[in-house]
């Protein structure tokens, strides 16, 4: 019986260690999610739309466009490549991020602007809302679940 | 020395339980959270739209609705208030949940059907796909915190 003692201490005293880790981690964490949606804002200025979206989308990834649902990295790069124009602009920047105990889901919303360019060059903008799910993956890396 | 591979090999054994039992909590909650949608919905049928989002929103939860989001659970039942006619139903259910490790958040999606009903009795139906965020609070209910 008297050795069973150190050995539940020992538990709960690396269970107690864990946990203020995680806490630690968390505040990490939702910096990081913000620091992904300006990495995926900026390289969607540098590679396009269709091409930002692929790099950033879990392979499971859903978007909600117009009410309909699109599931799959696959469905959405196609989804991007046949119904934006090349010269279409997206910028957005996160201003809310929370991140789950475990850091490995989170979500974060702020304000995007589209510009729409046509043929002739003619520019509209358009100011939203979005909202992202994110789940790290296998590899470490934070990819969206849902957009 | 010697001493301290007892301990160690504890340690391990301790965290490698507590990784499973955590497997084995987010099929649960995965679950769970289908459940809460379907009494959320089952609430708002019941006691109407305002009293449910009052109910079910997180303190500090966020709703985006028409490219403004509302914030705080005070807001968003003072939006329910003024926008929402008394005879109008919102029936939805999840078709996706997911979970993070630490089983303190989620997301759903699926669809709903809202009826707008007139001072007249006429109603007039609008499908969508509605989606939350849902974390978990500190007394181990879920509550909404984006939607």
């Amino acid at each position: 019986m008297k050795k069973i003692i150190p050995i539940l201490v020992c538990a709960f005293a690396v269970m107690a260690f864990d946990k203020s880790i995680h806490l630690l981690n968390v505040r990490a964490d939702k910096s990081e999610l913000i620091k992904m949606e300006k990495e995926f804002s900026d390289y969607v200025q540098q590679q396009g739309i269709p091409a930002g979206f692929e790099k950033y989308a879990a392979e499971d990834a859903v978007i909600n466009r117009n009410g309909n649902l699109i599931k799959g990295r696959e469905a959405i790069n196609k989804f991007y490549q046949t119904t934006r124009s090349k010269n279409d602009k997206l910028v957005w920047a996160a201003d809310f991020a929370d991140v789950s105990a475990s850091g490995d889901m989170g979500y974060t919303y702020g304000n995007y602007t589209y510009t729409a360019v046509d043929s002739a060059g003619n520019a509209k903008e358009y100011k939203g809302i979005f909202h992202t799910v994110w789940k790290r993956q296998k590899d470490g890396s934070w990819k969206f679940v849902y957009d």
